[in-house]
């Protein structure tokens, strides 16, 4: 949607998956739209619909049950969050709304809250269009799920673009004049704008599913097991209104992403029929683009492992794409962290400009977590290589073998 | 070199690792070169060594050796071989008198024979030249180590990029007028040309080896163990001279890459000096970039999967790089294979234009045949999603979905 947005995407039309219609005529599915599930009736195996249009009420019946509910916007109580001009950004609604806005009253000033991924994304968009960007985070960085040091170079390019950082600073409300948005209170600043978006997170759907008697877990999401069963007989639930195991950490987890949850509803829907499928979980992979540049991570930065008890060792690294001879020569600057006891990788964060291929080593050093390699495993790796898409050896060997030396491992770097 | 020659690198310096300066100066390293080792006697721990310049001979003495002699073309005896404008594509020298050939002669057509690797990346060096190129190969495919299929889709690009292919055709020999190469005869044609390139692949330098009683493997490349010793006693081997380990048929391999060498010259680097270090083999991961068309492989095919004694299953599927609707749109094709009983991977095949980042997903395959990985384990990958770089179902992903409805898995795919 931000790309929608921006105009980098052109029709809004291609970013729907599947029309109720295709649905129908394809996989002889009704999709009841604009019917709204207001009770679960599990020892009777019914569901209460609201038919929106028209008003009806009435109980339909099943014989299993998928709760796929999603995740909506957090949106603090501040003042001013109805106004005109102040949006969130989570369905094809809330983007068809925005882009209306944006050509109707052609915005000089956006004001985002919140630096997670869509705030990022959205600072893109927004100046593309030409429109002055402040980004106000209540954290003291950017994409608080990096370490600081890649947030704060994350900050500094995004400043290069133009977009004014505000950190550490929550917002305390919004005013309007003349009837539309045109003030947002920080802690510290009064910013004059023309537009906000709240882009501060979402939360699970689980009102529903907990009003019925299924058990919530962290963060308030539907708890599964590795077949999405939740804990009522026949009831399944799969997407960003679960949680699901984090595999590094062990721990329950709520990470409400969509290629997670086409994952999930395809075990749900396998298991729904009889199926055997499980989802054992994730490690926190993310990937944003904004501007040029890629910033991404997968399983845990250095203090995330301290937190999970997991002693580790880092290393910093700044890598070549490819050679400096091959055309399309970039860097990227890449964290990389292991477990010192068992040597096992445990997390990787890198940034780097889009031509340097930052979500290829990204998925590498996933797979590598997924399998539980050491360093001495990825040091051996058989990547492929070729000038023009890597050096002989790679960043993410190049990481293991400078994480083998810091470790005490056979062999140095240099 | 091929980037040398076309242009695209202007500078060959810029090809050069480390000169011997650099190696005394930063390494404290000694270089010799114009010196040629001519014996080996490891009973005495010495080494008989020539001066190629000064014509002096001389023996020196080691406490450890590391044969490190790599591998040399292979040209058969063939009519005409040493004719002025035949050459062969190794070392830099050979990069450097093609070049001067181009400069001096402008020949206006060219005869690649070998359509591997570097025949295909010359390919494009030379029609990039604006000189007519005749590919002729021996074997009904070019790069026969991919299947057939894949092998015809190369050979359709080439053809459509100004490559006249000639396969299933040997050459007969080679004829000059005015003494300059003019002529080359194939098993069916006689191909007009200014210039010949032989690319019929490498053999390895291991005589000075073999001489000296270290044992030889596959091949005739040196065998060594996974620290990287001969069966003489304080004698090591590195590089394109010696044997490894095919990870996936378990077997001995000489599979002569630069990404290898390079691992296992830091094991036997750091082995000389007491290291404890192992390099346990390979998977045959290749990538050929030619022209705007990227083909790589990892593993297997499904027929070397047969002939390993493995019982396989392939899919075949064309998969899009991003969303349709992001900028950069492309599509890739793959082929990849599972073993029907372990139904762990054993292999992939891609092929796709540059945008498509086949080595993104060839490099994720490569990592799951390393780690052992079901296609159950693939379905579950916790890969970096955002449009700019997937869809949120990747097509490693994809790929295991299609497998496992093959092999009658819990999922299906549509």
């Amino acid at each position: 949607m931000p790309y929608y947005i921006s105009g980098v995407t052109a029709d809004w039309h291609a970013l729907i998956g599947r029309t109720p219609e295709e649905f129908a005529s394809k996989n002889n599915i009704q999709v009841k739209v604009r019917h709204a599930v207001t009770e679960i009736d599990a020892a009777n195996k019914k569901v209460k619909v609201e038919d929106l249009e028209g008003g009806r009420e009435f109980w339909d019946t099943y014989d299993r049950l998928v709760v796929a509910t999603g995740a909506t916007p957090f949106v603090p109580p501040l003042p001013g969050r109805d106004l005109p001009g102040v949006f969130v950004l989570r369905s094809l609604t809330d983007a068809l709304a925005i882009k209306t806005y944006l050509e109707r009253y052609h915005p000089r000033r956006a004001t985002i809250v919140g630096a997670g991924g869509i705030g990022l994304e959205m600072c893109e968009s927004l100046r593309l269009l030409g429109i002055e960007v402040d980004l106000v985070e209540k954290a003291a960085q950017v994409m608080p799920i990096f370490g600081t040091d890649i947030s704060e170079a994350i900050r500094s390019y995004l400043e290069e673009q133009g977009v004014t950082c505000h950190l550490g600073q929550g917002v305390l409300g919004m005013e309007a004049r003349n009837g539309k948005i045109a003030l947002l209170e920080t802690e510290a600043h009064r910013l004059q704008t023309d537009l906000v978006l709240l882009s501060l997170g979402v939360k699970p759907s689980a009102e529903l599913a907990q009003a019925a008697g299924i058990e919530l877990g962290v963060a308030g999401a539907i708890r599964v097991d590795e077949s999405m069963r939740t804990n009522l007989p026949d009831v399944f639930a799969a997407g960003d209104c679960i949680t699901t195991r984090h595999l590094v950490t062990g721990e329950e987890a709520w990470i409400p992403l969509g290629d997670h949850a086409r994952k999930q509803g395809r075990v749900a829907g396998s298991n729904v029929f009889g199926g055997q499928a499980t989802f054992r979980g994730v490690q926190g992979t993310v990937i944003v683009k904004s501007f040029n540049l890629t910033v991404g991570k997968t399983g845990l930065t250095g203090s995330e492992a301290e937190r999970a008890g997991i002693a580790s060792e880092t290393v910093t690294l700044t890598h070549d794409a490819k050679p400096t001879y091959y055309p399309g020569y970039a860097q990227m600057t890449a964290k990389v962290t292991a477990d010192k006891k068992t040597r096992q990788l445990v997390g990787a964060q890198i940034i780097g400009e889009l031509n340097a291929v930052v979500d290829k080593r990204l998925d590498v050093l996933s797979v590598c977590i997924r399998a539980g390699f050491t360093v001495k495993d990825i040091e051996e790796l058989d990547l492929a290589y070729a000038p023009p898409y890597s050096h002989a050896i790679d960043m993410p060997i190049t990481a293991a073998n400078l994480l083998s030396a810091k470790l005490g491992g056979d062999i140095c770097s240099c």
